[in-house]
């Protein structure tokens, strides 16, 4: 089998490079952009950047130090190729594309490590702290906050990413407790696939499941698709294995205990700015027997709020359910591939009119999508249950074809995002969190923050927002949106909108961040929300743990 | 209403002075401890000590100091009295109430104070730190780790334990979210009587309950009789609020984020060494409409930790599961109150000869306390469904009367310690964790080590053991063991049997505490589980929030 992490992917923008997102079959959702926005699509194609014509700094290496690198992980696994500096040198986030396909790549690592063992991620951060360097972990690099950009640190002399791609090994599977030990640098697709063999699930899949990993997700306290049910990263991690320039920190694999503060969620989070995670004990579970899928169409986005509130309050939990504001229904219907069979075609128009005339509509009510996961009888008994609480809030049913067609482009939309910004659109996602009694002041905060943001530079604005990950306290809030590029200002442009939006969140009781993480495009929030004392703590842990700084410096405001 | 903590307690053991355990009404229970102990308990019968007849050290603080915390406090919330010095001095451990007994209070604080507000809080703390006195948080002093008692420590003048009870406020309900904010002195039956006048309820009851409050739970990650289904505290915590003496820590009232390393989670498990949890914002849920307790006799323990390990693993979760060993399922049929009605005393003996005779015995087998709480129907549903687990592991049904036998005597075993200790008996718990797969080899590891340690001092053994707070990848482990004290020797023997069995814990792969938490007895395993950089790690935590080392000296190893 082909592992993930050998397809090739774009230096430029996200995934498979010889995938593609078939926007041209879907010409209603162009329209609705060039109309919302003031864009023209035709005339503002962008062509796709070349490798070769980018030119980045030289590698400030010394070859003692690339001969002292090659001594520890082998000749073959240093690079200070262009290629390999240019895929490890920014994250996935929408100003990450804007620099890569503008030729804007300020900081490229002086080199790429790819260790085969802790022992050598141990000796390369003693290395690199004799020598000076910074150290950036790296498993799949999808970050959207900045998190794997090596930034310029006084008195270092040159940054050194640490991609633990090689360390992909299953350590141990334990089918009796339900847990399984990894080394942290195995992909998604080949987590789950050695848990397949096995009758195993763990059920992580955040969007970027296909081009990210293990180490990565528990850094960055990630969440996946189906979180309302199986939790976010940290709470499926039973127990982590750090190396840090001071030691490795280990926790015990154990269900739960009263021994001081938690390491698990200290590490958990912690970015890479304490050290390098190499394994993890993970929780798991059998393999599902069903995966069910549905759409709904909620009359009002408060009633497919209410109705998520009711099903985590009552324990009626899906795996997964998403809930749409008004603004996204519309968006999904527009993006939704018309068939190719008339007759199906037809169909779906007059379904549509059907349901509109009794007051379903997808420019005013709540699209959703419902998912539950696990063996047959319980997954049907659970989603009657569920569904039964969607249709009292005023739900019409969708069936099976609805969420399973949003379940089999799960992977795809950052492909999307791609295509519209060589369009010149703005487009880019905030996420945040928080108790139901304040979610709709906190949802429209965000949504009026980011239209004002929007024109104040004069675009046109789409403004959507759902509830991904639901919780019986509260619940995340997920925005996209997108604008037209202020041409030449892209980036000004958009830092103008993250800080507006940001204190919007803020302001209005949310958390900086859900799931993405910090990075360094969160780190003025993220210091206001941990607050002086807290930020006093992570300081006292980094001198602690990794005294001279190397350890992705600049990330999480360290 | 009288508040549980105007009541008045035993200093040298458990509870209201005024209840006890009608052990003379269990004859059976009395000769079962002889023979297997070898005591004779009419000898030994030891009076309980009087507040007067007990020496302690002179108050250290001088005038000047008491001034300047009456002007923080007020006058009448400063104390140097004998009495609340004493009831400050030791928590509830064995080796407490040995110590007590004997008069043996080596280190009570210098003054208490009781303080009102969190400005309070913040004074007293800086105060202290100008002073150079030790201070330690007291919520209900129930800690069996020595967790509230004051210690020696180098360079510092004095010790004030700063007892939370005026601060019991509700500070906001919030029942569209399901959670609560209270001050961190609120005690068990008072939180829960201010959530049920609204219909909520929280459902955190440790053994202590009646005698513990907020602050205390959090600080040491206790559990209650129905963590299984609930979580422990600190799942049960969605944010803290921490006065340290290098400022307030306060985590945002959210349902989860990506903001670095959890706040809460290293906050939880700290034991007041950082500084003194003032607020928390707890995860609350619907008043209960049934509380369904049951007894269950598995054949075999084994099939007993079989159904619960299904249990968890297939989503059919109880609040409550107790899955006792052959040893104490001996134990509890004896210390059962025999019926005053002849006609149901002679219908208990025959069904036991029934069960016997069909191979579901008391002596072999294993007794199970089985509870759910909720909606009625749903509870309903789910008992079916657990109840058809159990007895496909080998379970024959007691029914609810067993259940609530065991339900309404939740919280009597402290005082029937307090009497065994009177007649000589060495009586102790231990606990622990691990995953499925290692939980009979810690079973019989940690049951062997204490055996021994018993024989070691020449005493009989009754040595039993319980699965109560279980997960989906593994359980807690609860040991109660019984021996016969050496006399003028207890403590020394105890440090031996806690040494042998705390070892064999570790050795077996299970935490050093499940839910009783760290103070000085497990100091030194929880170093080792900690490891040397994670305990690095917490003194970094210690350095930065308390450098003047005042907070808890000596509790956590710091």
């Amino acid at each position: 089998m082909t592992k993930a992490k050998d397809i090739e992917t774009r230096w430029w923008g996200w995934g498979d490079i010889n995938k593609t997102y078939p926007v041209e079959e879907r010409p209603e959702y162009v329209t609705f952009l060039e109309e919302r926005l003031g864009i023209k699509v035709g005339e503002l194609r962008s062509p796709d950047p070349k490798l070769d014509d980018l030119d980045i700094r030289e590698p400030r290496l010394k070859d003692k130090s690339l001969k002292a690198l090659s001594e520890i992980v082998g000749g073959d696994n240093v690079s200070t190729a262009h290629r390999d500096r240019v895929y490890h040198a920014l994250g996935k986030s929408y100003r990450d594309v804007v620099r890569a396909r503008r030729g804007q790549v300020p900081n490229p690592p002086d080199a790429v490590v790819y260790p085969g063992s802790e022992r050598e991620v141990e000796a390369l951060l003693k290395l690199a702290e004799e020598s000076s360097l910074a150290v950036i972990p790296f498993c799949g690099g999808s970050s959207v906050v900045g998190g794997v950009e090596p930034l310029e640190r006084k008195g270092l002399a040159g940054s050194l990413t640490v991609d633990l791609r090689r360390m992909d090994r299953v350590i141990h599977v334990d089918p009796e407790s339900l847990t399984a030990r990894f080394e942290a640098g195995i992909w998604g697709p080949e987590l789950e696939e050695e848990l397949k063999k096995r009758g195993l699930y763990m059920g992580h899949a955040p969007e970027s499941f296909l081009f990210s990993g293990l180490g990565g997700w528990i850094a960055s306290r990630g969440a996946g698709r189906q979180s309302t049910g199986y939790g976010k990263i940290e709470e499926m991690t039973e127990a982590v294995r750090m190396v840090s320039p001071r030691g490795v920190i280990e926790t015990p694999d154990v269900p739960a205990s009263a021994t001081g503060p938690d390491l698990v969620q200290v590490i958990s989070g912690s970015e890479g700015t304490l050290g390098i995670i190499t394994e993890a004990t993970m929780k798991v579970r059998l393999q599902p027997e069903v995966y069910d899928y549905r759409g709904l169409l909620f009359k009002e986005f408060e009633g497919g709020v209410q109705a998520v509130r009711e099903m985590m309050q009552s324990g009626d939990i899906p795996e997964t359910i998403r809930i749409s504001d008004p603004e996204e229904s519309a968006l999904a219907l527009r993006v939704l591939k018309p068939s190719s069979n008339p007759a199906k075609r037809f169909v779906i128009r007059n379904g549509i009119k059907m349901l509109d005339s009794r007051g379903y509509s997808f420019n005013t009510g709540s699209f959703a999508v419902l998912g539950c996961e696990g063996k047959e009888g319980e997954t049907q008994a659970r989603m009657k249950k569920i569904t039964s609480i969607c249709r009292k809030n005023g739900a019409f049913p969708l069936g099976r074809i609805a969420g399973m067609e949003w379940y089999k482009g799960r992977y795809d939309h950052p492909y999307l995002r791609d295509i519209m910004m060589g369009w010149g659109v703005m487009i880019d996602t905030l996420e945040t969190a928080t108790t139901w009694s304040n979610i709709m002041r906190l949802y429209r905060g965000g949504v009026s923050a980011i239209r004002e943001a929007l024109a104040d530079y004069g675009s046109g604005a789409i403004v959507t927002c759902h509830l991904s990950h639901s919780y019986i306290t509260g619940s995340s809030l997920y925005f996209i949106f997108m604008g037209k590029q202020a041409e030449g200002r892209e980036i000004e442009q958009w830092e103008h909108l993250k800080k507006k939006a940001s204190d919007a969140i803020l302001a209005n009781g949310g958390t900086i961040t859900h799931h993405h993480g910090v990075g360094y495009e969160h780190a003025p929030w993220f210091e206001k929300e941990y607050g002086q004392e807290g930020m006093e703590v992570l300081r006292a842990l980094k001198r602690t743990l990794d005294p001279a700084g190397i350890m992705n410096p600049g990330k999480l405001g360290l």
